[in-house]
């Protein structure tokens, strides 16, 4: 009934803990920590270029022997916008670069990379997992993966994902659920309020119509969300904001300091950062934008017109009016590093299963 | 740090499973045969008048000598719209009543009991457990209430509203997650976006907030979910969706095939039906009206708006503009009663227990 030991011994890692791939916070230091502690670290890639992916895996491979994963965004179809359109989101926007002291812009440009040229790196560096999110990568580049004797593990936020997932090939399903901070993984074609689901309701039916082991996502954030995960037939757990407060996590300070001081109450789901729904600290701009949610435009393109914003309004110490992105659970955030948390949560896992007979 | 003899021991019951007082479905039958098979029973009665609890909580009597619960909702303040505001909503809705062929009427009258007096009848019968829903019970009552020898449970959606329930003198927490089926139980003035934290992250959150026992509920299932609840911290569980599809539940027919049919994404959040949100079975009315939530008032002012529409739609065995409370997890729902469920699940979390070590 157990499924931990699949996991683990799949990819050859002591404890069944992944790091998750927080794209801009995974720095090579925390990814190589936590898999030097025994769990598997992940470097989130996919705003990185193929130059930058190879940098920073050559840098892990210095600070740890261990195994650890790349991640990338599975590649998605682009959307198209008027320009007149994305000048009505850019007179909304206006009013925060005014109070930031910058330059009313219209940047439609936001650095994606080719995912193919991404993709060869990682190929290339022989890593030991590579897992994607934002949708359902095709069967023959799975195959491809695969055929490099990398394991492959997609990410599924509905139990039709995962079968589309497993169907294609993936070695393992990262199961999302809806406490999860950060961007939803869900595919492009599936509606969101579709995808919704929170952790203990996703696990087990996600569990039950796949053969590939399930890791469990959203809301785990010690000991007890772990023992919890495995419960429900989660093979390991993928834990990310509980990572974010670690000193090795490249995170601006004020964004760990709202971590810090989070409650339950503190995150929104919400499009109007990036163009795609991500969990976040509510603050000004989260607050403020909602209503405009329905004009801005579908991501990456919203994220390049935020981006300016976001920039000044880190590099001026005001949360009002960047992303934080945050699980439900924040609030349980540690100040410690990668492998204390390691530590503390594993040992107290043997003593919760000790305790349980 | 296994919080599970806390609960059991306080309620003098042999496992930590509560069955969720849901008005409507949980006849005197279903209520004893959950208590009978070692778990607590509860009775929805919060629709009910003073009589028809008398003689409900007689009948639970006749079939078991354990202890059940009985659950009202705490009393809210009347909410006032003008006429012209209801002729509005009516307008939208007299749509719905051409289709089902019924005559279209004004009713603002939903039967609506007095607290006060269903309160009375369930102190004269010193029942074991008294639980609430929808709000923070007074201080003075929650004592009246325990005076008599009855144990007392509120519901919380929030740590905060965790935290004035037990400063209000509450033995006992529901915790409800975001999975929840049925009404949230979110006190009036708590903003509903703050009040959808899953169960996953919202348990262990509570926890460490309150020194009472905390019992964990929505999208709890089976053993896996029993366990999982029981790792995050909790002392027992409350369980509502798993026991819809028993023959003991009053379930309309196409509800338990609806249930039955259902997968992770069936359900919804929504207000259309009752003007207060609760997660359904998602169908034309639900989707149709959901553009209108805002018009609508609130409960239980829409539940009377709507209540000829959800009854003419039973009873003429369509399922389209009926509201058919479902929790994320719903597609585990199981067609057993609630002996065999219990047997089940208790088997089951001692095998899984047992698997741990």
């Amino acid at each position: 009934m157990w499924q931990v030991n699949r996991l683990t011994q799949i990819l050859n890692i002591t404890y069944p803990i992944i790091q998750a791939p927080m794209v801009g916070c995974t720095t090579p230091k925390l990814v190589a920590e936590v898999s030097n502690a025994g769990g598997l670290g992940s470097l989130g890639a996919a705003l990185l270029s193929p130059i930058q992916i190879r940098e920073a895996i050559a840098e892990i491979k210095k600070l740890t022997p261990k195994p650890f994963s790349v991640n990338l965004f599975a590649p998605g179809k682009p959307s198209h916008y008027s320009r007149e359109d994305i000048e009505k989101v850019n007179v909304i926007l206006n009013r925060y670069r005014h109070e930031l002291n910058i330059p009313e812009i219209m940047s439609t440009h936001f650095s994606t990379q080719d995912f193919h040229e991404q993709l060869a790196v990682i190929l290339e560096e022989k890593v030991s997992c590579f897992s994607f999110t934002f949708g359902i990568l095709a069967a023959d580049i799975v195959k491809k993966i695969k055929a490099e004797g990398i394991y492959v593990a997609g990410t599924a936020t509905t139990v039709h994902e995962a079968k589309l997932l497993e169907y294609n090939g993936v070695d393992m399903i990262i199961a999302q659920g809806y406490e999860a901070g950060g961007h939803r993984g869900t595919a492009a074609n599936t509606p969101i309020e579709d995808a919704l689901t929170g952790t203990i309701a996703l696990v087990p039916q996600v569990v039950d119509h796949v053969k590939v082991p399930v890791i469990a996502s959203g809301g785990i954030m010690d000991e007890r969300g772990i023992v919890a995960a495995l419960a429900l037939g989660a093979s390991g757990v993928q834990m990310g904001t509980a990572f974010l407060t670690c000193p090795e996590a490249h995170v601006h300070p004020m964004h760990r300091e709202a971590l810090l001081n989070s409650t339950d109450e503190s995150t929104r789901l919400t499009r109007t950062f990036t163009g795609k729904y991500a969990r976040s600290i509510k603050n000004r701009f989260l607050l403020e934008m909602e209503p405009f949610q329905d004009l801005f435009p579908q991501f990456p393109l919203q994220s390049a017109l935020t981006q300016d914003i976001r920039k000044a309004s880190a590099e001026q110490n005001n949360p009002d009016f960047v992303s934080m992105w945050a699980g439900q659970a924040s609030s349980l955030c540690k100040l410690k590093n990668a492998k204390e948390l390691i530590f503390d949560w594993t040992l107290k896992v043997k003593n919760l299963i000790k305790a349980m007979v």
